[in-house]
């Protein structure tokens, strides 16, 4: 994602402090000590400017949302839209998905959202997708046991790799789709998903369930 | 699949009419009694000359196989190969996969596999695929709960098209690859996939699994 350097980053930040943790590692095992009445936790990574964060958050006011996002200047677009809804069941944290072991504890997660990460493409750099084997053995150890990732991409290589890599590691695949939106649009989309899809593009998206037993 | 016309169909096939079902409908709700001793029934559907049938059927003589081809010419070079092999546990039908209802019960069938499937490229006859959704219903019907289908393609559209079939019509995917053969040849092949594979073609295959409680 490329953006224009938003000027006062921090000064924007600390307007909207109440929404971001800043020491993550502190609530690890005990993420739900923000939210007791939460029945569940969903993880999203790479929450950008926070429009699918934000509609997610509105519809599922029951489910605590953790969105994580390198990148200080679209996450503050999505605090600032999050405190301007007032929804109290987001928090944002500003970290690499590397680390993630470090801030949850084994099956404290039921969800996780991937929606448009960067594909790197060529086999150099394909340790980095978001999709890689790597990747999805920090997803098994955090996640619940029928635990499920959410995953949107507008790009076909990438979504060909994420469906072998989910099946050979532990996930069966369920809703399986090339045109999410054929038959006009269906579920909240990103602020890149509406473009793409205002332009005519197809977006793939699948559900991989972490399968019991493992 | 084109082929010579076999010269002597009708004297080879009577040669080996004990491999041979002429009133599958006979057996509806009954196919155990061919083999009572079966854990399981395996229905394939263009078995074609049958070396994946004969090798398959090798491997697990506690199954029964029940081996479908509309393609005479082809099919009598099965039935050939598995009454030279003298193997017990495999039965031909010359029949189309559209009527599968008429001879096999609900819930009589404990795997299906589909091989190099003719693609039917474009939308036109998009139906005729065997892994179209008209075609997943009856074999939703046929399967025990938890059946699957063992599926495997060199045609790229195909497989993407199937994943999303498969995965919106009550089945699970699971051993998702593009790749079966990357590490060395996988499992038993198909005289077609042999021949792609030594041209250096990519094999793609995944196994559907039928969702309990459907």
């Amino acid at each position: 994602m490329r953006m224009r350097k938003k000027p006062n980053l921090i000064p924007r930040m600390e307007r909207c402090a109440g929404v971001q943790i800043k020491n993550p590692a502190e609530y690890k095992g005990r993420w739900r000590s923000i939210m007791p009445e939460a029945e569940n936790l969903s993880l999203e990574l790479g929450c950008g400017k926070g429009r699918f964060t934000a509609g997610t958050a509105r519809e599922n006011p029951g489910t605590l949302f953790i969105a994580v996002e390198k990148v200080r200047d679209a996450m503050v677009v999505a605090m600032e839209r999050v405190c301007g809804e007032e929804l109290s069941n987001v928090r944002f944290i500003d970290m690499d998905a590397m680390n993630l072991r470090e801030i949850f504890e084994n099956g404290e997660v039921s969800r996780i959202y991937i929606n448009f990460c960067d594909p790197w493409p060529g086999n150099k750099h394909a340790k980095r997708r978001l999709t890689a084997p790597g990747f999805l053995e920090i997803y098994r150890d955090i996640l619940i046991p029928g635990g499920e990732i959410h995953f949107k991409t507008d790009n076909g290589p990438l979504f060909e790799y994420s469906l072998g890599a989910f099946s050979q590691n532990g996930f069966s695949l369920h809703e399986v789709t090339r045109d999410l939106h054929h038959d006009g649009p269906t579920g909240i989309m990103t602020d890149y998903e509406e473009k793409f899809f205002n332009q005519g593009m197809t977006i793939n998206r699948c559900v991989a369930r972490l399968e019991e037993g493992r």
